[in-house]
């Protein structure tokens, strides 16, 4: 089997941060992987959500969205139908869970950072792309609080590092980090949100088309574990530069 | 470590199939696992969406909802707020694919079957409860359709069985079929939909308040694929009565 | 004249409550008039709504909702629609209305009973079964009250009883408690909410179909007298077990 | 007992009828009773829902709306907040179906006509003057249709003449025709709709404030049919002018 | 070149206020610009709005909306669709900025005035009068806030007067105040509002079907700034009656 | 009177044109106006909506967004919030009927264009940059509609060219092309849409904070065509690289 790019079946599309890529937000990162291109910025606000006042804790809230034209065929505005598709809420809440499994809470103080992430253009993997870019964002985020001395504890809110990559079985073979070719015949997919340490945050695979079993989960893993080691890689040059 | 209804850690709650519990609908099952009730229904319609007319196949679609006393504390009718939470969404967009998972729906001809999934009241797993639940619901309403002559291979529409559970870790133990008060103080948390054959069809796992490893993952997806197993054979029963 | 189910004239269909039946709230009755069945429930919340804070007096509201297959063919879910029906609204109003009627809000205190009538399986009078099910699940919400000790007054919450009926003119005929296929050819159909004591808190008659004259109006409110009266005392029996 | 404006417990409010008060309707009344002030427009429209299709009949629909400064304090447009009430999806639904019972919709063949009820200035009896309003304007619509020969059998729309009064038991005296501030005080509040012949077309009568027994409801459908009676001479004077 | 109604190019059709139009605002203004006819009314409430609290200063805001019928063929309902149109939200806010330039929300201290714009009838030009009738509300509504004592300079609130009208180019000719079968087949279309002294408010020209040039531009200002202090004499006019 | 950029009151900010900005659009262009950032993208579908079927001409319309931290402060999400505000609306409804004056839209046949303008940076002058922008996205989409062979009469489709710049008075003194700062302090706002031959498309100025006279009015209108005029020659020239 041949990949519709040449890659291997264990090989990442080209990764791509650019820091600073808008001038207001507290962290803004354009994150590329191959032709998806996804803008991750992360707000900083003080004060919590009303459940949480009072708590001393902090809160990572997560938003995601397509521009109507980032795919081939144009869809309609969320906002003029007048409400936020089952897709986006899901992608929404996921990137959410991913961003706040690297914080302490209470480290953070009553301080809100809110990620937005919005796809400029899709081509597969936009939920793992922006999940991967938003971490550099949050990481930002949090250089500027920590330089505005806001927070309680500045060195503690940071526990750990998160990275995400899509697996799936395409023709009978497993492959890494599928683009929308790829991912339009796929039997099974699979993404997968990994630590900078290789432990799992969240595993979410799906076989509308195939059912699979426990030897291809097994090879699916592997694979995405690669996979996020190799990203948590690039972030971490990424945050050097 | 000992659970709060005294299971052992890869214990099921008792499962009860209660097959016509309302009239109208061409299948209807109450199911219960432990405390948790959803009422299950599958309704037929002859058509199906407006983007798919004229393929010939027909379509499964299915929807979530509590009511508002199901659980502990009264929640806000969705109705009434004017939208649909994103919870609900994600969850109906599971029980949907696990469903239209069982079925051939070139088989089905051009007919829609709606499942919806009314939880009456609510004691933790109530997805997992609902998906397990309306596959009876969806057989029952595939019988219905193929004693009215209205499908196309009547007897190549369902393919598989499906059932699904919940499995954690909680207080360091990988435990099956956690109840409210276990899902509460989870550390990871996961859903696993199994085919009566033993494939999985879906899998998402969740590590919100801590990161796990892959042994621990390994450790969940048996305790899910032996009570999906159970789960299946107690399905067979209800059918046979 | 002879009615579907063989019923005479001022006949009710069989009535049953069961109290308890969902544990989660305060008061929860699953009600049957026939095959019309409606789980009631009843929530306490301290506080009131903002607009009523200060006031010293309680209040209470209600929610009437029917699962989309509740009836033989299937309704969209107002949840899905975004909004809520003209019906819904005004039925919740006229039972909201009914059970403040049993109340003394100054003896309530600052405290809110939320009735939520769910009705599961429709076949005609789910308003009227809605009302005379909430007044028992309301009667178990205020002793719960009244054993926490959180009541103004406890003893002087409840001044009165409703129960509530429908009645129409089918075939030239005036008939009690109609059942779906009765309601869908009646020439004149109304609700009727008595107190325990025989005086009238609601009477709604409407002739779509036909106009109804004064000694049509006085044979419908005579059947819905005696209707509501032996409704309540099947409330008395119920509660009483 | 002496009322607010010295009338009699029995006396109407000065009513006043305007026809072709704008220019754009094919009919077109302002109605007064007393103070409140309502603008009915009765629109024509070719073809009928979709739902209606086919069927040779014809569909008569209502919708009323208060201006936001029609009463003594401004409410918010129910436009602005997105949803409209209950108190206003109950009071357009009741006015379709007065409407509605006045018509032969096979006479009038696949026509529309749309009822719009806008009140301009609120003090009480809003319903029912809309509904007295709207039949003059109906009328002048019919007449409109008739003209333009659209109509199957123009001469057999019309079948009966409606009108409506508010009556209320206030400070222990029935009283017809409310006025705001009787209104707010009653303790007994019923709307009554009577054909031209005398005949009931609705009758909705409410006691939130106390329970009503049956003499005292039959002292108010004796005014209340006195008032129809009265409301029923002025309608035929103004569509003599 | 003749106009519809033989007046000539630079002619205002006859305007007319009512004050005092409904009982219940504290302004309310019935103006006509020949058949087109706003009910303008200004209603006072201590208090801005959240975002505003403590500055000292108050707020003046307007809504506009039309009847479904004012029109030729009937709109729907804003409330019914369940949100406001973008020619709607336009008007609104050109009215409220319009209406802002008169005042000194400082001299008003922290009152709100809220202007409701109701178009009963429609015949072009509904923005133009609505801002010019609005004025005279908002006159009479300042008057009772002052007679109230409620103010905090209250002989320092209104600073101006505006007034506006539209202007356009029909059939090649510049012509002033135009009804709605000119501003149909108007190729250039321009609302201005204007002081009473003649300075500019707000321009906002138009050429969908044609561009305009810079001559063009100039006739019709000179136009727009006749008509406006034509209209800005019949203010002071009505406001002395 | 410097400005914060030192420009001279009469000068652009840097002005740039990426085309073929995004890979799926027909046409895709990242505008840059100084430190304002639009993705202006249009996208061509055969057919056009309901209620131009049949009349042999195409459509255009447009949507202008923010992304939430385009701004300095993040702003809600539209979507989030369920409603289009007033602002969007107006910028949407503007942009539309600008690159409308552009097209022979009987030429274009029964195609339509949607032109989207996501604003990625916001620092003044958005609407016009994204005017301008569009400008240039709207004719790439036009030569590939007319190398598909789908237009009517391909090269009679697009008949002038339009741009966008906004002016106002700024410390007394009127400038060209207002940045982030300058908007929030300017006394007279004006944005102004010319085609390529300096003849005026659209005029809409301001003055909420004061109001302004015939020479300031004058003043701005030279500067705005002074600007258009450079605009134009800057699309040109992006057009032939």
């Amino acid at each position: 089997m041949s990949r519709p790019d040449n890659r291997a079946p264990d090989a990442l599309r080209p990764v791509k941060f650019q820091r600073g890529w808008t001038k207001h937000p507290e962290g803004s990162v354009l994150v590329e992987f191959g032709d998806t291109r996804v803008l991750c910025t992360a707000s900083v606000d003080t004060g919590v959500p009303r459940w949480r006042r009072g708590s001393g804790s902090g809160w990572v809230t997560a938003e995601y969205s397509m521009l109507p034209r980032a795919t081939n065929t144009r869809g309609d505005r969320e906002a003029v139908k007048g409400k936020i598709g089952g897709r986006t809420h899901e992608i929404s809440r996921l990137i959410g869970r991913a961003l706040r499994s690297c914080l302490d809470l209470k480290a953070l103080g009553e301080n809100t950072i809110t990620i937005d992430c919005d796809v400029l253009q899709a081509d597969g993997g936009t939920r793992t792309a922006a999940i991967t870019g938003s971490y550099v964002a949050l990481q930002d985020a949090v250089t500027w609080l920590t330089d505005k001395k806001m927070a309680r504890k500045p060195d503690k809110i940071l526990t750990r590092s998160v990275a995400a990559v899509s697996v799936g079985v395409v023709g009978g073979t497993p492959v890494l980090d599928l683009n929308y070719v790829e991912d339009s015949s796929a039997d099974v997919d699979m993404n997968v949100v990994c630590t900078g340490d290789g432990d799992f945050v969240e595993v979410q695979g799906t076989g509308e088309e195939a059912v699979f079993d426990r030897s291809t989960l097994d090879a699916l893993l592997d694979l995405a574990t690669k996979g996020c080691k190799e990203l948590t890689g690039a972030q971490v040059r990424a945050l050097l530069t």
